[in-house]
């Protein structure tokens, strides 16, 4: 059932019927998407699959965002997907580890420029909430045991994701839906074992390429299996990884818990782990600013940290802005240092400056199996013995202190000025109101 | 060192290397896949990807054989996949049930059409045997729990074998083959719980394709694991379905024991189980006809049969050609009859025609769990009360049973005759001897 379940779910949702609060949730998860997609665009990772892909581009249909330059839908689906993910700074559903927005965002928009008739802002955030509901549901319900043999699991749920939202803005029929589904279910895409190659952010543009080509093909009467999700060899079964998927559960929630609420954004680009630590020492610098305390009277920086900072984030001297995103003493120097760490913060020569690394020697950080994963406690020692005390609970980006609309603005900027330039401001503006556009082909042309 | 090990094993194998039994043996799966594929080419499924997917078609740089049209590369590997596989009349692997020539071709011909070099007959043989072997290598090692979990095997080795192959055409270096193998690795396309649909069909075509992206990207520097297979959170232990994979002693065997001598083709376009019976038909066909007796006169045919053929074909009154292919009865009836299965004998007119079903009435099987799979043994009792007996040891098309290059010719030119016309027989030719030419490119273009 459950495969016709969420066929059925998906193509009566409307954006009359969307609560308000999911509609501003699809809206601040495409918004973010756009600076991430932006921000990755010029990637070596993306150039590379853009040049050795474009001998086989079709029709120019759809935009590159970032780049003044269109594909064909499919292949600007899988391009744009690349890019969202590939500075692993895109959105994070808590619950399943699932990047949700990036196969859906980039299917959707994909279609959009290319659709014949224009879609509006609230079609599209409807589109985006069912995909992500989709995704996350599934990955619920495959959760954990799926991850842990090795699925990428945002890819692998991403392109059953992908096929529900550009399935809803083709209008499909139930039974087109869940052929889509199992079209789409059919493509499973994505391995951990990739994760720290190009190929990790090929899943997402894949999934995003192939949930498109699911939706499109069911949309003329391509046939499927309708217990795809289901049945005894079909997608849940098979990809479990040993457990026991809980379709009829999750899915069962569609509609009343909603997973794109419990999606969030990432601060800063680099594991979540240590951004407790970049947190409190954020909220220290302003701190030592309101009180004319000067970093250069620093002794020592002491970081009490969930253990599992230190298993992942415990690189001493990192040589350049890769390895410091696997470094809390470098996050920590860098927050303290300018009150940022944002991607110029993880730039290669700021990563090796003599300001940065001299702080960043007097960093320290120690497990503390009391802590949560989000939780750390900061001491600053200063040269003449003064001491400042910093004990965050939750850091910001978690769902107790989700990012603020500001600080997703500003997210924004960060990654778009070094793309857009004098442009920036403009498109952000642009972006926040795109689900209230009438027609959102006229926005996306201008990203 | 499984990934590593294929990568160099594959790269290092050139034509003259190649055995000449093996090099015989890529051409018989050749010749016979490009049979199916242009019998094939004007199905309903084919037509349907074909009109969905056309807007995005990029260059004309390919064929789709039996069709007077190119598209590029890359939808010529998906929609040449789909339609070699769209009958269930393509090659088959026995010890795995892999289909293997489907994706390694498509992904190969699509290739030299769109090289900027002439490929030549032996090379295209070479990378055919290469991605075979990888195919049927990988099969084996995570065979049978793999299948029987519900992958569909063809399609997910499939992507691997294309790749290679691609790759060889490439002259890929080591690691960039490595990197090609992780790229189609994370493309795991197949679920058994489409059997009877479309996308069943999809599945070797969207492998093709995925192999193909997947070599041409690594051509380009996208990078990828170098242990994508062997890994522990990598290809082999994540599709593996709870069976331990044994990827050292499979890949260990490559070029020592060659798998594409191990592929088998189907003499009728139905499930192999029961194709003992028909073949026991067809021989008592001629055996009537040597002693001038008539189906007329038969009163009744009783064939003893392995359970399977029971379980899986035993549909009594078939309506048209797709459910004769369910009907052991029917096989019987039309090997009697006309001496001959193939296509034509599966049209829906034949299988609702008067004297069909009159035969067909009279035709009864029994289950005998005494005989093997390949086994039969048939009695036709006449009016008269005469008998005949046949017992067939091992029906043509099995390993024991080889079909003969002048049944292979015949197969093709069934297939092919009411898409070629008066063309097919000079086709035939030109397929035959593949292998040989000096320009691959060239024949392709009149196929």
């Amino acid at each position: 059932m459950a495969t016709k379940q969420l066929a059925n779910w998906a193509v009566h949702l409307s954006s009359s019927s969307l609560p308000p609060a999911v509609s501003t949730a699809a809206q601040r998860s495409l918004y973010n998407y756009i600076g991430c997609t932006i921000g990755g665009s010029h990637h070596p990772t993306v150039s590379k699959a853009h040049k050795a892909l474009s001998p086989f581009f079709g029709p120019a249909q759809a935009s590159l965002l970032g780049l003044s330059q269109k594909t064909d839908a499919q292949h600007a689906c899988l391009l744009n997907g690349i890019a969202s993910h590939v500075h692993d700074y895109d959105d994070t559903h808590l619950a399943t580890i699932i990047h949700p927005t990036g196969p859906v965002a980039s299917a959707c928009l994909a279609y959009i420029e290319y659709a014949s008739v224009p879609i509006t802002g609230p079609e599209l955030l409807t589109a985006i909430a069912a995909g992500i509901e989709a995704s996350c549901k599934l990955g619920l319900a495959v959760w954990p045991a799926h991850y842990d043999i090795g699925w990428h699991i945002t890819s692998t749920t991403g392109s059953i994701g992908a096929a529900i939202a550009v399935g809803k803005l083709l209008h499909l029929s139930q039974t087109q839906m869940a052929h889509a589904i199992g079209l789409a279910a059919v493509q499973v895409v994505g391995l951990r074992e990739m994760f720290g190659s190009d190929t990790k952010s090929f899943h997402p543009g894949r999934a995003a390429q192939a949930g498109f080509v699911a939706a499109v093909m069911a949309g003329n009467g391509f046939t499927s299996s309708e217990q795809a999700l289901e049945a005894k060899r079909g997608w849940a079964n098979v990809v479990a990884g040993g457990g026991v998927p809980q379709l009829e559960k999750f899915i069962g929630e569609l509609g009343r818990v909603w997973e794109v609420q419990r999606n969030a954004f990432k601060p800063f680009p680099c594991g979540i782990v240590c951004h407790p630590a970049i947190d409190g020492c954020i909220q220290l610098h302003k701190e030592m600013k309101e009180k004319g305390l000067q970093v250069d009277d620093v002794e020592a920086v002491k970081a009490r940290v969930h253990p599992l900072v230190i298993e992942l984030t415990s690189k001493r001297s990192p040589r350049d802005g890769l390895e410091g995103k696997f470094s809390v003493f470098h996050g920590c120097a860098v927050g303290l240092l300018y009150g940022k760490a944002g991607p110029a913060q993880y730039a290669d020569e700021v990563v090796t400056s003599v300001e940065v690394v001299s702080l960043r020697d007097r960093c320290d950080a120690e497990a503390d199996q009391s802590l949560e994963a989000d939780e750390v406690i900061i001491e600053v020692t200063f040269r003449n013995g003064k001491q400042m005390t910093k004990h965050v609970e939750h850091a910001v980006g978690s769902l107790e202190v989700p990012m603020t609309d500001e600080r997703l603005k500003e997210k924004f900027l960060d990654q778009c000025l070094p793309v857009l330039g004098n442009r920036t401001r403009q498109v952000s503006e642009l972006c926040w109101t795109i689900g209230e556009a009438p027609d959102v082909a006229a926005i996306i042309q201008q990203l």
